[in-house]
């Protein structure tokens, strides 16, 4: 581009910072650059382009229309206020407008998070570790998200690998894409209470895996591994040195007769990042207040500490305010509000079940914890639905009745259900999915389209 | 690693999850990769590495011990929150219990922010553009650090370069080391109120400059650019098809007799991202709770807009609290608070001003907005000071009195101090500093250290 109407050359307007180091500096040089773009061509970077939220992807692909004469019962979203029947507490919430009356908390926060903040989650989470936790290896963050965020991006470079669950929330892969670190699926098992498949999973594993990630209780399959299996896998990434990644925001929210174990609280020398929040116990996703724990007894992840630490740089973590609650919120909600939400969302878990698995062709898993289950379809048995999401749009325009297809988890073949809503929404919702099957429910005439696994 | 104690090559336990596709997948096949760790090695990623806070780094290497007969006054903490004397307006604080007891804002927002609160920006914002400002084009994110971070990272791929002010704030370069960005430094002119050096910028502009960020009142300079002044950088970017990232957090934060002027409400063409936030003139920078606002009347950043909102699935946002207080917040919180503010902060310069204007050895520039103000060293007649980090760790030592040394910002031989102290702090620092440089200087013997300018 021509230089024209340009400015001060003058040597009066020269300052010292033309002494700087400056490679590209050409102060006094009367050429300019002729390199320079030759139109309009703003264009979005990769990372932004490669980063993709499957569930709206393909939820927004979607041919759905209602049926008008049924009221819309949403069985999508994996928000538990969504409805009005779950309520954060009264505790919680007075915690956070005491904190802001205080004043206290409006100022920027270390950007590991409020130290009185960090103390109070290492107290509420002395579960995860038989070792002290100590405040310097938390980092509050923005979210869980936040939280998995900086544990993929500090553990994983572009071009390694990082092995995930298959069906498992697609937020890890929409993360790593943007970077070019590669997802692999290791499967978890629906005939074994969705454990996953440990053979297939160790056979992923070669010199790129960074980590292994494993989220426990699960979204979508709302089941919670037991002790035996969370030693299997510490076993596999004692022999491949990998470190773990979980994902334990759904910790504590297990139906009775199961028991949640943190694995850091297993680990006797694999190190575990632990992402939790106040996201689900809680019922305040909104509130974007997640965090990191660092279990690193043998000092194998001082150089990622110091990763992590680097990142938090970047936004400067969570709000103030709700940091300002946490130690509050923290230690006086009372088990009771816990008791009660855990009740909500078992009954309607049995609700469910109970008539989900009278359904031919619905094979329905009981849930032991989290706040979903995956309902298997026999999918010979419906031969006029092309694929999942075929399924999940028919069931929208004839019964007004919106799950989430199981590709939006990457496993097919199966539609998550939230088991938030009120009971008689879970009751309609069910009632409803079981017409639905019996109407398009052919028998056994063998025949699969080839579209139906894609 | 051999394979030992593996279990559950039965069939039965396959599922049809290993029907998919899946190039990683081995169910059955006996042989595991043999091709894994070979110890515990695990290293931080090459973007946690990258990313380091300049200011971080420097002050916390800095040798200093404050001279235990004089209390501390700390003149480097860019909250405006710390000393106290100003506070959040009672409207904003009550607005955000009112929106936390409402029970109404606990859920996930839309991953671009609550519509409403969208449309409270866009009314607030009005001052940007000409034209109506769409909630479409606003993203809410986690405080203004966030906000530049995406527009960073969508509008600049690694490998290409970023234009960014120096002196500046360090969060730029910290946002883009990381993912490959290249900084280039444009000078601004402290003889010209702190302009740019415009022939200076243009010269840096190749085909791989991705974008020109300023930032408007500047963070340290304390500059407010004048109409003029903006349209010459439009017509730079004009010239160049580059679009602007306008990070003015500091908007409305002007002493009176300047006038802000938003980059976006000149521009015929050019498209500009603007990042603001409530952070600095709300006094409430814990809050994280921060904005972009998309102004392209030419619809060259569609593809932008899309990266910009895959960005937003990440980490989901400002907390919901405050978003749910938004509109309150900014409609209501009256004129005489803003005023207030910015009546305390402009008789901190003055006094600053009128007493460091009288030291020999120290040139400040009185500023016209935000909360900063640049002094100059004459480096020449302290020969006793290697650098301006020197400088600023004797001036702790023998005064405890804190400033961020200029290298901080990319700018060395100037010192930056705040103006959001308590008025007798302002006085108590700036008269010590009057005495440090006076127990310090040495007239014009005209020797200059090498290592002053590194």
């Amino acid at each position: 581009m021509p230089a024209t109407g340009l400015e001060s050359n003058n040597l009066a307007f020269q300052t010292e910072s033309a002494n700087l180091t400056n490679n590209h500096s050409s102060n006094g040089d009367l050429k300019l650059n002729q390199n320079a773009r030759k139109g309009w061509n703003i264009r979005s970077s990769k990372i932004a382009n490669k980063t993709h939220n499957r569930i709206r992807g393909i939820v927004e692909s979607l041919k759905i229309t209602p049926n008008p004469e049924k009221p819309m019962i949403p069985l999508t979203i994996g928000d538990p206020t969504t409805f009005g029947n779950l309520r954060a507490d009264d505790e919680t919430v007075k915690a956070v407008q005491k904190a802001i009356g205080s004043g206290k908390y409006n100022g920027y926060a270390h950007s590991q998070g409020h130290e009185e903040a960090r103390r109070a989650i290492a107290k509420y989470s002395a579960h995860q570790s038989v070792d002290e936790i100590h405040p310097d290896n938390i980092l509050i963050c923005s979210g869980c998200s936040s939280a998995l965020e900086y544990c993929i991006l500090v553990l994983c470079d572009s071009g390694q690998n990082l092995l995930v669950p298959r069906p498992g929330f697609c937020l890890y892969k929409t993360l790593a894409d943007g970077l070019d670190i590669e997802i692999r699926y290791y499967d978890l098992l629906p005939e074994r209470r969705w454990e996953a498949d440990l053979r297939q999973l160790e056979s992923l594993i070669d010199d790129k895996t960074a980590a292994l990630l494993i989220n426990n209780p699960s979204n979508p399959c709302g089941s919670v591994f037991s002790q035996k299996h969370l030693e299997d896998l510490l076993g596999i990434c004692e022999r491949h040195y990998l470190p773990v990644i979980a994902d334990e925001i759904y910790e504590h929210l297990v139906f009775p007769g199961s028991k949640f174990i943190a694995i850091s609280s297993l680990s006797k020398n694999v190190p575990v990042l632990t992402c939790s929040g106040t996201t689900k116990r809680f019922l305040v996703p909104g509130w974007r207040t997640g965090w990191i724990i660092v279990h690193d007894r043998e000092g194998r992840l001082s150089d990622a500490i110091s990763g992590l630490k680097n990142m938090c740089g970047r936004i400067l973590g969570s709000n103030t305010i709700v940091q300002g609650a946490l130690p509050h919120i923290l230690e006086k909600t009372p088990k009771s509000f816990f008791d009660g939400v855990i009740n909500i969302i078992h009954a309607n878990a049995r609700l469910a079940f109970s008539i989900l698995k009278e359904v031919p062709g619905l094979n329905p898993t009981m849930p032991e914890g989290a706040m979903y289950m995956m309902v298997g379809i026999d999918v010979e048995h419906f031969p006029t639905f092309k694929s999942d999401t075929h399924f999940v749009e028919e069931l929208v325009n004839e019964q007004s009745v919106f799950c989430l297809p199981g590709s939006c988890f990457d496993y097919p073949n199966f539609v998550r259900i939230v088991l938030t809503v009120p009971g008689h929404m879970m009751q309609e919702a069910c009632t409803r999915m079981a017409e639905f099957c019996k109407a398009n429910y052919k028998n056994g005439n063998g025949i699969i389209e080839n579209g139906l696994l894609d």
